[in-house]
């Protein structure tokens, strides 16, 4: 891909100068340089902001005749001088009334090592990381701290889940360069979290990891004592235990209320919070083994223990059940503890999505399952992060309007995905009307047209194995990671209703029901539910193999008419260019997609498309 | 692995000591000192070595009372000793008669990468690069030359194929150390060749890498020179070239014999050998492009050049039109081209055949294919080579017996597999007669037992890609390799008879018309040829279906019936221990192909095994 770069990329922030000066040590600083920088702001004079201790991350804005004044807690003096920016540059009526975000922590989940790559990142290498150390450029840190902030995140895990050597230095030798990091974030009220390695205190001599053990306790204890130390508004730690071969309290006969606990309690003191990942399931299943069923794992492991987690406890639990694919159901485990803190986890890195080569907007996917979910079910929210050091952050330009959107969705749940996507659309590239809506329903159907020519009707997993890119429908077929369809020349999908695996009734009624009866479940999750025979027919008349033919073609004609839709607007470069690139790579994986599922299940079932178009032997 | 290493291992060599000394400069000084050293050697007074200049490799043995006399070429001198050494070692009578090895190049082809790995290779790291660089440690080099002399090989090519920077260093900044190792190795009468990057002088400033270009011809010419100068008896150069993403002559629209003959014509002055490796396919495929079969690319690249070459060119070829499948049809190459140097290629290293896990004797291999050929189509011989800085060199201590039976047939194609490896048997354990007689069977039936619980009747490439270890049977099926066998609710295989692709064409009769009718094709290799419905009836009666059954359960049975046997055999320590943990592996991989083929073909075809053993859904 050729291209001209411009010096700052800054997406949706692109009325605003393209450095952010030194010497800033407050929100308040950020809140008022930001203000006397953005294009937007004819007059600053008339501009008050009044901060107050007891408003936490809430803001209000008054305005007397063209005098306006912003109240805000110590963080939200700042969302409210973004807030009165991103309003008068989309040329918006400015908020009404008081602005609270939903949830309390609003998160994103780093997966960067201390090598410098990035774990399913596809936006280039860490931004922080590299050669095996912190190391980090202060003025894209700052255009970090001002996207997350600018739409409302306020907490950034800067390391991956998965905690390999030498990151665990970030809670040992690397506190001085840590709390360096912290400060260059801290005027943009984003607060630092730490993935931690549960298996830590063994590199010390300690023979044990047991939460139980009074020697682990204490070296958590002294860990947490000196961390905070360094840097005291840290936001907590993020576990991944148990999980793909790492370690955690299984491994010594606990629960995970007892090995969260446990940490939790090391770091109450300084009011950490500490996130423990659900993404616990057996990774070495055996393909032949027909009663384990990966996705009721999470609630297998955790719902039992409701209610036993401390109170700076927060379950993290993923919006499906089994691993960010296209379309998933919701997570029953997210519905079915009330007495436990919940968080619950997107991704926005595209891992099976389309790897920010493919066009995928997820603002549809914030909207339908908080919505379905109830936003009030959890009490905070997290996704995992697309950002990387390429010239745009996120590799795709279109794809920050992902962190955008989550970004909205997270303070406040009811805004629709349209709008948001709209919003973005409207301040990145500030289009003629007609564009902006071309642009915003490309935007909004994209994750459809990736959900046609891909594996049909939520069956997932037809990636290619590992990569997770491009399809490869018999790849995970005989594998150990618990993701069956079983095609065979009658029948494909897994049978989890009463009858088959009983998921579902992991969920409560009415979804339940929902799920169970195949008079009522969505169409887009019948094959994640059902077992089902080539020829049954679906609701509207068809056939499921000729539904399947159907939505393979219609995706891709629809991929084409996207890139045909792009190629008219007028977005300015070097997105454009970019974008034009990345959608032409977009339709070759399309087509790819459309012969390969198509194929597949012509080989299978042996029926010809009803319409006669081509699929290959 | 638990083991006790033994300080060497010397495999077929056992009769010799663990170290070889300083200061052998020619090959009569290793064959004084390997006479001298041997155990079965009882009296070495009354051995007489006999040089003689015009014998070249050839060697004869006089026996007069206790007089032994052994005359020889410069090389043959040592060839001789090993000869007699080996024969007192096995109890046998002394060879009668002079010994000519029937190829003038019997060469081991070394994947080895300048950072220390191996491509395909799976006995640990290069016995002679690490970290970026040529390093070895003397004694083991030693080992590796008496192990090659000792049956006959006399070419050595040290590098990668693929060569990787900075492997290009070895014919210019590495020559003074290339020259400290081709030191080594020349007592054992083993002359280096060396992989060569067909785009080199493009790194010296040449824009071109054209054969036909003038600079390009000086740059090799030049090069040439200074790596003759620096090792006087390198062997020659192997080329692997517009094949796999390497570089080569039709980058530049020119063919090749143009861009053999050049590099030739450089290094013949200096007595070079140019090694032309004829692996050039496709490898962006469109799976969806049926008139395109990878099997026929090497004879139509190839065969119109036939007579074209210069006579220090010798095409290598493989031995299967594939690419070392555990079954494949003899590569019609080799027949095809009578006015060309031939090189036939095999691959001891077990790529595609149990990656010196499962056990898998080529000897078979290497006697049927060379009948088959009729030994005198070629006049050089290749392997891809098993050997690693693994304590036993091999991986698996029975790996041995390949690089020793490829030896035999180098030197002999006539020498039978059963004969070649019970010669290994008992040259390298010594046991009693009826065990040295089961583990000769148990090594001439393992290509057999590998062969039914893996892909069915030479189908082939039904491997995990990449990785090539395991079953992944439809892995490969919308890729860009070539590799497809099209399995459907009907029927499996590509047709490759003059109604199909027409590959069969490419045979001379009576090979032609073997292949082409169902009636003469053997089993073994009826869907390499033959696409067939499910129910087609063999031969003796069953279905095709059901012979895919029966072969993968009685395969699996096989090997559990190995493993016992293997059980009980005196072998000594280590290579016992090891071999065990290597058979307990091998039927956890066996277990996982019969299953996974069996439930691929069962949810295909529908039909049941007649014998109600279990396939799982």
């Amino acid at each position: 891909m050729t291209m001209k770069h411009t010096e700052k990329r800054l997406s949706w922030l692109s009325c605003l100068p393209g450095d952010v000066p030194d010497g800033l040590r407050t929100p308040l600083d950020a809140a008022w340089t930001e203000i006397a920088g953005a294009t937007c702001v004819k007059d600053t004079s008339r501009i008050t902001l009044c901060p107050r201790e007891d408003m936490g991350d809430s803001w209000e804005i008054a305005k007397d005749g063209a005098d306006i004044t912003i109240t805000g807690g110590p963080t939200g003096i700042l969302y409210g001088a973004y807030g009165l920016i991103l309003a008068l540059a989309a040329g918006e009526p400015l908020p009404q009334g008081r602005q609270t975000p939903r949830y309390a922590l609003r998160m994103l989940n780093c997966w960067d090592n201390a090598d410098g790559t990035i774990e399913r990142g596809y936006s280039g290498r860490s931004l922080w990381f590299e050669g095996g150390r912190l190391s980090w450029d202060k003025q894209r840190i700052r255009q970090v701290g001002r996207m997350l902030a600018s739409v409302g995140l306020n907490v950034l895990v800067i390391n991956n889940v998965n905690v390999r050597e030498p990151a665990q230095e970030l809670i040992e030798d690397w506190l001085p360069q840590l709390a360096e990091l912290a400060a260059e974030l801290r005027p943009f009220g984003v607060r630092l979290m730490l993935s931690v390695d549960y298996s830590q205190p063994m590199r010390h001599g300690i023979p044990t990891a047991d939460p139980l053990d009074e020697a682990v306790q204490q070296w958590w204890k002294d860990t947490a004592k000196r961390v905070w130390r360094a840097v005291p508004d840290l936001a907590g730690f993020l576990v991944k235990a148990d999980s793909e071969h790492r370690p955690g309290p299984f491994t010594y006969g606990r629960n995970h209320a007892e090995g969260a606990n446990m940490l939790a309690r090391a770091i109450r003191p300084f009011g950490g919070m500490l996130v423990w990942r659900c993404f616990v399931y057996n990774c070495q299943q055996d393909w032949r083994d027909t009663t384990t069923d990966r996705p009721m794992a999470a609630y297998q492991h955790y719902v039992w223990l409701d209610g036993q987690f401390d109170d700076n406890v927060i379950l993290q639990v993923k919006n499906g059940p089994f691993d960010f694919q296209v379309r998933e159901p919701l997570s029953p485990t997210l519905l079915a503890m009330r007495k436990t803190n919940l968080a619950i986890e997107f991704q926005l890195a595209q891992e099976y999505t389309g790897q920010q080569i493919d066009l995928f907007a997820m603002a549809p996917l914030f909207e339908e399952t908080l919505r379905q979910m109830g936003p009030e079910r959890v009490m905070s929210i997290a996704a995992v992060s697309n950002l990387g050091r390429d010239a745009c952050y996120t590799g795709h330009p279109f794809a920050a309007a992902n962190l955008f959107c989550y970004g909205l969705a997270a303070w406040n749940p009811e805004v629709s995905a349209e709008a948001a996507l709209r919003r973005w659309a409207r301040l990145t590239y500030h289009l003629p009307e007609m564009q902006e809506t071309a642009l915003t329903q490309l935007l909004l159907n994209s994750r459809e047209i990736y959900e046609q020519y891909t594996a049909p009707l939520g069956l997932g997993w037809m990636v290619t194995p590992n990569q997770h890119y491009g399809p490869n429908p018999g790849g995970y077929e005989y594998q150990a990671w618990g993701t069956y369809h079983k095609a065979n020349r009658d029948a494909v999908g897994i049978d989890r209703t009463q009858k088959g695996t009983g998921y579902t009734l992991q969920y409560p009624e009415p979804l339940r029901s929902l799920y169970e009866n195949l008079d009522t479940c969505p169409d887009n999750l019948l094959l994640f539910f059902h077992r089902l025979p080539y020829d049954y027919r679906m609701r509207d008349g068809r056939t499921l193999i000729q539904r399947i033919y159907d939505d393979h073609f219609e995706g891709y004609d629809r991929a084409e008419a996207m890139a045909r839709t792009l190629a008219s607007l007028d977005i300015p470069d070097p997105d454009r260019t970019e974008a034009l690139a990345r959608v032409a790579l977009q339709l070759r994986n399309a087509r790819e997609w459309r012969d390969v599922i198509n194929t597949f299940f012509y080989r299978f079932s042996g029926v010809k498309d009803e319409h006669g178009r081509t699929i290959y032997d």
